[in-house]
């Protein structure tokens, strides 16, 4: 039996790490900066402890382009390695520095924050660069080190004589990733991944008036007033903020500050947003961040920002997709924690105990902001309703925990505007609207405008009707109906009103039952007979004298499968059907009935029955073409 | 100075290839298969020249899944591995075991096809695996060998009783991998990337009816018949499909077979597509495939059905960015180029030389192959050109060379279904649609519904009108436009027919100059002046008493700046601006001049404006009720 080490060489290494990466590129330099970032921090905590004897100073990292010399180079002034550390960290790859550092330390109670793996990220750099350069000085009293390697198993390690604390790498960029040597690019990267960076990050100079100058203004002759131009100095472009919002305490921050922070996370995005909810958890898990409600809109750009997920004020990923419930994926904002496994499938972080804590522990959070605010300022959350109903909608259909915390918050408008809760709409509609069968019709319109005439006829009998407009209203509906054997909700087109809530009262009917059985052959002959069901009813004789009407259940299946599950199966591909409602008491319909000439009559259904498709919307092309100049003729 | 190899040790370059790898993982196992297609297409391959003395047999790779035992197993058939090779191969890793193979045998003529890296991929095993067992047993007289690796540094390698040749890996899947010990997971993935994989692979078995067996019928004693059950028996269930139509020559396949490869590609599509073209090229690259024009579906699924790219028959993407031009992404199909890089960035792609050929030579086929179907068979090219229009248009606007070659078989279809090329229609139109000024305008519809009365007005005149309702068309109007200062794209609603297309003809106004002045700010006292502009014509007496109408420059502008690009700034953002065109030689209008009341006045003005705005589709809600409401008291 034979027993050994696998025989790793560099040579194979590289192109182990080119071949599984081509889509993620550009994360090393990420990873470069993160170890920068741990260098300085570890310095730091050293120099608190008394380990180090130096100055911190006004450390930062900074990153340059050479563009002639096709490098790149990422320069930090942090804890800098001996040549035996070069050995240790960088030879031996993928040893892991801050493992060893947090083991050193680890009865030190300050040591949070240090997590990193110097090394393992290191390599990253052989994705871009065809040759890597390290010049690194430890704050330690022993010679600086320069290591080279250009990618062969061999690398050279000698003194050097830099005398500045801190490590400098040096990527030679390869010829396929050229595209890392532009300003734009590099920028880009910087502000995708480390604009909250915890050390400042310096990526070239920018100009800035003086501060120590004043202008001075002379008048000359005629006493016109000249001022000099502002003199310009030369200072270092910082392009990271090192404490966001999201670090800091709540009970440090103001409504304006979280207005900032929303600026500064989608400067593209000039809305503002509704309001924001701060998380802050130290225990089962670590995670901080804040979370936004947005403004509705149709602006697709704003669409693409979605929250951004951090770890330690790094950028790992706006997929959050497993960690905030879908239904919360429209917010915005920050999450940032250590606690997130990431190298591990979506499937896991699923199933994952600590994760599926995490995203309970958001909702939670999400309900009981909505809660207070309900409760603090009733009138502002209902003007915000419209804005953050769909999110609350879709929360109440896929989280039952969230549906019972909402019933006391999600608001049922009205077309006149007035917001009901569910209890407070049951309350004032229960003695108006509960037919003869007991059932408590709720009554909604889709469309104000498109289904006007069939609200007017429903608020002139004093009944409530409530504006539903979202996507996925119907699935609510059937959710709600299921919780109440007696509440039924109809949409005002679904019938003609007194059909709808069915009273004790009857209409007599002007018609004999002879007359209508002569009407209705006559109008059904009119009619196409494949979409239209006619339905003869003795209505207020006031009323239209034809409408159409479409059956609810069907309807709301159709669009229950549009909008995505539930609904039957196929009830999508099934021909709009609906009801010409015939008002036997409408003096125009007597009229019909009663007109003696075949061509007299078959103008006055067309007329009415044109005017009834009006009503639904559903005159068009030459039909309206045709009535149009049919109603021309009847002005003149 | 010291010199010195890079220590990368097993401890290090597992972490290493989980670190960077966390949305990828399920890749191990096409890269697994891929290393035993190798191992049997390299065997086949030496057989063929003399060089192994066996046979290949019905050579296969199986995958089977333990669940209790946690493992999941790659068997294959192939070349095996001596003790030897297993240390060369596996335990120097990435030792790329298909470059010396080409190398031995690099003046063969018939090495094509064998170009893999075995080793390289063989580790990605640790990315789901904690431990990995390998059994292998090579084509040549030799022991059989077993190794074996938990993820530590150390191996064990020992001799192993195998008699059957080839190579079984065996994954003993790590805790937060499970997934992968799932059959539905394994068989999504197999399905993903290998069903067209070159070496059979089978994933367990199924049972069919056994062809050797027919079942009996007998007769009971009422004369009954009884058929007994068929026979069933297991076969192996081999998920692919080696030999793949784009693998085949174009001489060879029918148009059933190229009906028959777009089902196996999209199992779920059940349209038919509209045609295909074969690509097939050797010289400067490789590159075959097929593409298919898809009918044009509001198939959400359907949508999701991408262009899928290929290397030797194993699924890479089926992201084509930068590979297929931007506006033939539309299409469905495969492309299978062992020539594509694919480890480098999408910018370095674009910038390519063989991609940017690859990309050229796929629009040049495109459009060769349109170009002669329309010659072929032009009525059948007409049935399509409503589903193939919006990439056809896409194309003309961003590629300059397309638009020469689409010239000839761009169609512009009329309201009465007539398709011109767009010769023709000048050809056709230059007579009867140039106006006084010398400006040839052609006129359009985008919706020949919406649009019903406005169309009448100008087919009655005799002129074409063109159906042009795809969501790009008002850019390829402008670049149509720009290349003949002389013709002109107007909308049928652009302005009344006589002003679109202004003859020498003077129509005499009834109207004396005075009653035009008194009745302009009658009008305009009645209709809303913010949206509208009264305009005053003299048009024929039976025309349309009012008119709303949508100048042309306007609505392109909006409409170019909503499709994205062009269009001018901001101009989406404005209100809809209306003509009201009053035609002064209308009865109607003559009625509303001359009547005495104002009341009467008002309801003659506000009934006609209500019809003409019925004709735009602007007629709504409480205007809408309150029109409906007027029209039955005139009815009656």
């Amino acid at each position: 039996m034979a027993k050994g080490n696998i025989n790793v060489s560099v040579e194979n290494i590289f192109p182990l790490i080119k071949k599984f990466l081509y889509s993620d590129h550009e994360i090393f330099l990420r990873e470069l900066i993160s170890n920068g970032t741990d260098a300085t921090t570890k310095l730091k905590h050293l120099i608190s402890i008394g380990e180090a004897k130096t100055e911190l100073g006004d450390a930062k990292i900074e990153i340059s382009i050479d563009e002639k010399a096709k490098t790149l180079t990422i320069k930090d002034q942090g804890l800098g390695m001996t040549m035996d550390e070069v050995e240790k960290y960088i030879n031996q790859i993928a040893f892991s520095g801050a493992e060893e550092f947090l083991e050193k330390y680890k009865d030190d109670k300050n040591d949070t924050g240090v997590i990193g793996h110097f090394g393992l990220g290191f390599y990253s750099a052989f994705m871009v660069a065809e040759k890597v350069d390290i010049f690194t000085k430890s704050f330690k009293d022993e010679p600086a080190a320069h290591w080279s390697c250009d990618g062969s198993p061999e690398y050279t390690l000698v003194e050097h004589d830099k005398s500045d604390r801190g490590t400098e790498i040096v990527l030679h960029i390869a010829e396929d990733s050229l595209d890392f040597l532009k300003e734009e690019k590099i920028g880009g990267l910087l502000n995708k991944y480390n604009r909250f960076n915890q050390v400042p990050i310096k990526f070239g100079t920018k100009k800035v008036n003086d501060p120590n100058f004043t202008p001075k203004t002379t008048k000359d002759k005629d006493g016109k007033e000249t001022t000099e131009p502002h003199k310009q100095i030369e200072v270092d472009n910082i392009i990271n903020n090192t404490n966001p919002a999201w670090t800091k305490a709540p009970a440090d921050l103001n409504d304006e500050d979280y207005t900032n922070f929303y600026r500064e996370l989608y400067p593209m995005q000039f809305e503002e947003s509704l309001f924001h909810i701060h998380l802050n958890v130290d225990y089962p898990f670590n995670l901080t961040g804040i979370l936004f409600f947005p403004k509705l809109t149709q602006n697709m750009d704003m669409q693409k920002d979605k929250i951004q997920l951090y770890q330690n004020q790094v950028f790992v990923t706006d997929n959050v997709e497993g960690i905030v419930p879908d239904f919360l994926q429209m917010l915005k904002g920050v999450i940032d924690s250590p606690d997130i496994p990431l190298n591990v499938s979506r499937s896991y972080l699923q199933a994952d105990g600590a994760v599926k804590k995490i995203s309970g522990y958001i909702t939670k959070k999400v309900g009981d902001k909505l809660a207070s605010l309900f409760k603090k300022d009733r009138a502002d959350f209902e003007t915000k309703w419209n804005d953050i109903k769909v999110i609350i909608e879709y929360g109440m259909l896929s989280e039952d925990k969230f549906f019972d915390k909402a019933k006391k918050f999600a608001l049922y408008p009205t077309v006149a505007d007035t917001y009901f809760t569910f209890d407070e709409l049951i309350e004032k509609t229960k003695d108006t609207q509960t037919d003869k069968d007991g059932n408590h019709v709720i009554l909604y319109t889709s469309n104000k405008e498109a289904q006007h005439s069939y609200i007017q006829d429903a608020t002139a009998k004093g009944y409530e009707v409530l504006l539903l407009d979202s996507p996925i209203i119907s699935h609510l509906m059937q959710k709600l109906e299921g919780g109440d054997a007696k509440v039924k909700f109809a949409r005002v087109d679904a019938d003609f009103i007194d059909n709808l809530i069915k009273k004790d009262e009857n209409v007599i009917s002007k018609l004999s039952d002879e007359e209508k059985e002569n009407l209705k052959p006559i109008i059904e002959a009119a009619v196409p007979k494949e979409t239209y069901t006619v339905q003869l009813e003795a209505m207020d004789s006031s009323a239209s004298p034809f409408l159409i009407t479409v059956p609810e259940f069907m309807r709301r299946m159709k669009e229950m499968q549009a909008s995505g599950g539930g609904g039957m199966m196929g009830m999508g591909n099934f021909p709009d059907m609906y009801n010409l409602v015939v008002n036997t008491n409408s003096p125009l319909v007597s009229e019909i009935l009663n007109t003696k000439t075949e061509k007299k009559q078959k103008r006055l259904i067309s007329q009415a029955f044109d005017l009834a498709k009006l009503s639904q919307n559903l005159l068009h092309g030459e039909e309206l073409t045709n009535f149009i100049k049919r109603s021309y003729e009847l002005i003149k």
